[in-house]
């Protein structure tokens, strides 16, 4: 038996948005602690981590630890359907029942599906450096290197440093240290990624949210913030070749 | 000779546009009572009743009845184009003139087709129950219920619903009569819809107008409405297969 | 040694879209006096001729007058990320450098490409009326065109027209001397002009500038506007076919 509302709608909308971002399918594993997920994307070069607290719902009912295996398109496609001022009654039978009470009540089912592999173990990696950024400043830097290739270099020495180079021009953004939230650095470290994964990764991140970067040469980076009460912390593996 | 003048550009381009939301051509047949429209959508599923009485054009001359073929989707096109403050001048030559007189004057003229099948007779069904519903409501449950399927089931009982069940999910609304402007109820009704149909027939119907549905089990529905001084009747013909 | 700083951002981005609007590349001739450019467009039927005197720029550093190919939509991509608060900061080494520096500092460069024709000679024409119009009453008329054609006749005699027929309809829209903010006329002037080409040229004319159209009758066209301190003169050739 599981039932929970919803009364941050916004949040949770924002926070399927961003796993959706990420994820095909998924399992959300619910527990007396709340709701976790964790699962590569569909190209194994990124990982999401994901945890809501049972304390952020309205109310939380569970009589023993359960898994709902989730196509994330078709979960976002209902949840963009709520209102503000809507509460969101989840349920489980065979399917996942999502119903929508405000001025109107409308109920949605969806399949579960079968995504039973066993989550993947979370990598440990000795960052060297750090940086908190607020998330419109590292999203318009993005956008800004998208205009010349789809791969970039993030880098942290007495700053955060973001850089591209591709056939038709070249881009470069320096955020100095009194630009940052924070700035931590053991030594200098720089890789190159994905720029679509990174915008994925960065979609629902919103203020008054930061968005924390951790760095270490040549290895994967760990982007981390929160939506409301969900906190999201991502792996994502560097590119290998030289730029 | 027909001449007319048009002041309420806003309701004459919404409701040009309902119409072309259903017909790709039709005839006006147009006679001292106001302008009038009879047709089938091109699938043969859908029939629309249009009436505009002479009393709500600013000047409507007219020395005998006359048809006018017109391509809708020409019309709907060059009828986007009125500024609110224009007056649209109609006139009959080999082609239907439509000048836009305000702070320019521009002159449309658009070639009449030869649309000159009989109109259809409007079908005699005995509906067994009845609800008035305001716009926003039914089209917004409308638009929940694409999420999962391309028809759906309209149902009166002790209230109005709507539910459909797809390959991923199912969705349900039930209106209270609480919710509702009206109902009556013979005996229950339920049949099912297309769903493209049905957003096609309620496009324009927005505020101060309310949406009036007509039901009777498995039976083709009546929905009816006002834009300005229009009037809109449409008959949808029900999916016949068990949902 | 070329250094330039621009503050007026947005009528810089402006002028380069519409430069963008008209030419693939084209080469920048920059001296004492400013930046200049003049070429014709891919299919050679419309001619740019810009200039933007040094005195627009907050600093201007020159030491001999250079040539700069430039690919206009890679150069419109990047100066559309700049933003209100912004200044440009131009130089050139091998690559032409845009810095957009305000609350962060974000370094763009670009190829320069080979574009070193030399420029076409500006066209002698007698014109032999002439009209200067607000640009949205040009551009709304040049949208009602579109409906039915993709030609349109010019012509001034009384006023400033716009007519065009197509296979659905026809357009008329007549300007009266009171609507224009001046007309000039030795004789009565009429040609037909493609009306891509005339959405393209007035893509960026936005008021307080005022557009000047200058004719003459199965002659190009001659229209000229500002964007801040920009000159944009254009010349477009008459279709010859008759109308």
């Amino acid at each position: 038996m599981f039932k929970a509302v919803i009364s941050d709608t916004r949040n949770w909308k924002s926070s399927i948005d961003a796993i959706a971002s990420i994820l095909d399918e998924g399992t959300f594993i619910i527990d007396s602690d709340g709701m976790h997920l964790r699962a590569m994307d569909p190209s194994q070069i990124a990982m999401l981590d994901f945890n809501l607290p049972a304390s952020s719902f309205e109310s939380f009912e569970l009589d023993r630890p359960i898994d709902i295996g989730i196509d994330f398109a078709e979960m976002s496609k209902i949840t963009k359907r709520v209102k503000a001022e809507d509460k969101i009654h989840l349920s489980l039978d065979k399917r996942l029942g999502m119903t929508f009470k405000g001025d109107t009540t409308r109920s949605f089912k969806i399949a579960v599906i079968d995504a039973h592999s066993s989550p993947p173990k979370e990598p440990q990696i000795e960052f060297t450096s750090s940086a908190k950024i607020p998330p419109a400043i590292i999203k318009e830097a993005l956008k800004d290197a998208e205009l010349v290739s789809n791969h970039v270099a993030l880098s942290i020495d007495d700053g955060f440093n973001i850089a591209c180079d591709g056939d038709t021009g070249s881009v470069e953004i320096r955020l100095p240290e009194e630009k940052l939230l924070s700035l931590e650095k053991k030594s200098a470290s720089r890789a190159v990624f994905s720029l679509d994964h990174l915008n994925n990764i960065l979609k629902e991140a919103e203020p008054p949210s930061i968005v924390q970067v951790k760095l270490r040469t040549d290895a994967p980076l760990q982007i981390s913030y929160s939506i409301g009460d969900s906190k999201l912390v991502y792996y994502l593996a560097p590119r290998i070749e030289s730029m």
